[in-house]
């Protein structure tokens, strides 16, 4: 049985199977995970989220950005957390195919993680899988998630540079996105560039972003032929650093989330729900005086 | 000053000025609020959400729906959750004079409550404040909220039949919607059904509901001008009473929500933001560490 310290060292070695064992045990939270997180010491690789609707081709953009990234001998892991990326087999066999060459990339390590919960979002250990990912020594970090109710907040929240890719079809999304999407992105691909409508699309994006204080780059890409990865590239290079202000923001971000999961360990959803069942028959039921009696009950744990 | 018990006994006597001061001690969670809580015991009353994109005219529908229930003689209490409501003042003079009328009828109790946070979804007392309009012995309780991100599907978790608004250039919109409002609807209705493509739009969408294994109906209406009020009425008379296992299922989740706020009361999050600022200045600053020591400086409060 291997230590702890043992796998943290691994994992910074650049040991690929140290790091995938690392990625399993806190994914499950299995035992040594929490001594695993206190003593990896995350660098400042860069976390680049790649975020948009279903159907933008995020996958197929992921993969043109890693062969970039490779060509340039850079390394990078791939955290894939959208449920209908290739990366996790979920796709037609081809797209299966062109994915699993990148598996045999000594610089590439990609991860794929099924979203838990039936609401899109993050897993429930993505903070912390990529803080694993971040004691690897990658140059670069890719996160690939779907974006459906709040995800696309949540994955400001882990990336240091959030990229949304739409479509020439997203048009009237935008709208609908404005609240979500628009207030996270730090760069705009336009993907599947060679389609009708593409360059009017992308024009009124630049008129919606040029409202803003920033300049938001809005890049277009047809990814399935590599065009426009370049100029996505550069435009990541670009970006300027986040002001400390954003990275404390993040960072207490994450905590509370981390100590809210602490807190409510002890409270089991299905056994919740087995009490309310049997106590919520007495018509004097009182949900405040149920929860009122599970808070003294889980005190001291 | 008033006892809760005094407080409790107007709100179930359909006292409004008792009503609005209980809703306010709730809303603020002032003192006696977790007293008045654990002693209302709610009704059976329906609970109606109202919820749809912004600009589907959810508003002007709450308005014909009460005018329908007011002249059948039933009494209704209204929450308008939605931001850009214009029971929030948030809208145009029009809008505002024919909304005021509402607020003069006997049977008519409306309270509109601003949504806390930049991302829409419900306030933080949404749950409490309905349960106390439930112990108030209304016929109908509305909650008219804006569908953006989660809060379609908390307002399902709160609501005994939620109508999902749509209009005619919802077409682009449902593909997105899919996972979210597409999953709560027990009623949709196309309002301003007055509109170019309506009924295309209203084929389309019975033939997606139609997939799904309960029937869901679809209503055409033109709320400004009352059109297809009683067939929205019809259809939520019409709806099946819930089977238990979504009741519980509903409890069980509003009382996690309710653990989870009271474990996390002694937790602020600006304090945590100065306390990552200070601390994280350190090379060796670790995260899970740090979160470790909150967690030991709050266990027992």
């Amino acid at each position: 049985m291997i230590s702890v310290s043992q796998l943290v060292s691994q994992v910074k070695s650049g040991n690929y199977l140290g790091l995938a064992r690392a990625l399993t045990l806190v994914e499950n939270d299995l035992e040594g995970s929490a001594d695993l997180l206190k003593e990896i010491r995350t660098s400042d690789t860069p976390v680049i989220g790649i975020t948009g609707p279903p159907g933008a081709g995020k996958s197929t953009l992921v993969n043109a950005m890693i062969n970039h990234l490779s060509s340039e001998g850079k390394s990078v892991a791939v955290l894939a957390i959208d449920p209908t990326s290739p990366f996790n087999l979920g796709s037609l066999l081809g797209d299966r195919v062109r994915m699993a060459e990148q598996f045999n990339k000594p610089n590439v390590y990609i991860r794929s993680l099924a979203t838990r919960g039936s609401l899109g979002g993050l897993s429930g250990k993505t903070i912390e899988m990529t803080d694993v990912l971040k004691s690897a020594g990658f140059d670069y970090i890719l996160i690939e998630t779907v974006g459906v109710g709040q995800s696309e907040v949540e994955i400001a929240g882990l990336a240091d540079i959030s990229v949304v890719v739409l479509v020439p079809e997203s048009g009237d999304e935008i709208q609908s996105m404005k609240s979500g999407l628009m207030e996270i992105a730090d760069i705009f691909v336009v993907n599947k560039s060679d389609r009708d409508g593409a360059d009017a699309f992308a024009n009124n994006l630049k008129k919606l972003v040029h409202q803003r204080t920033e300049i938001i780059p809005v890049i277009n890409t047809i990814a399935d032929k590599s065009a426009g990865i370049d100029e996505l590239m550069q435009a990541i290079e670009d970006q300027p650093i986040k002001d400390n202000t954003r990275r404390v923001f993040l960072l207490a971000e994450k905590a509370w989330k981390l100590i809210q999961h602490e807190k409510m360990k002890n409270i089991n959803r299905m056994k919740l729900q087995e009490e309310i069942r049997t106590a919520s028959v007495d018509p004097e039921f009182n949900l405040y005086r149920f929860v009122d009696r599970i808070l003294s009950s889980t005190k001291n744990s």
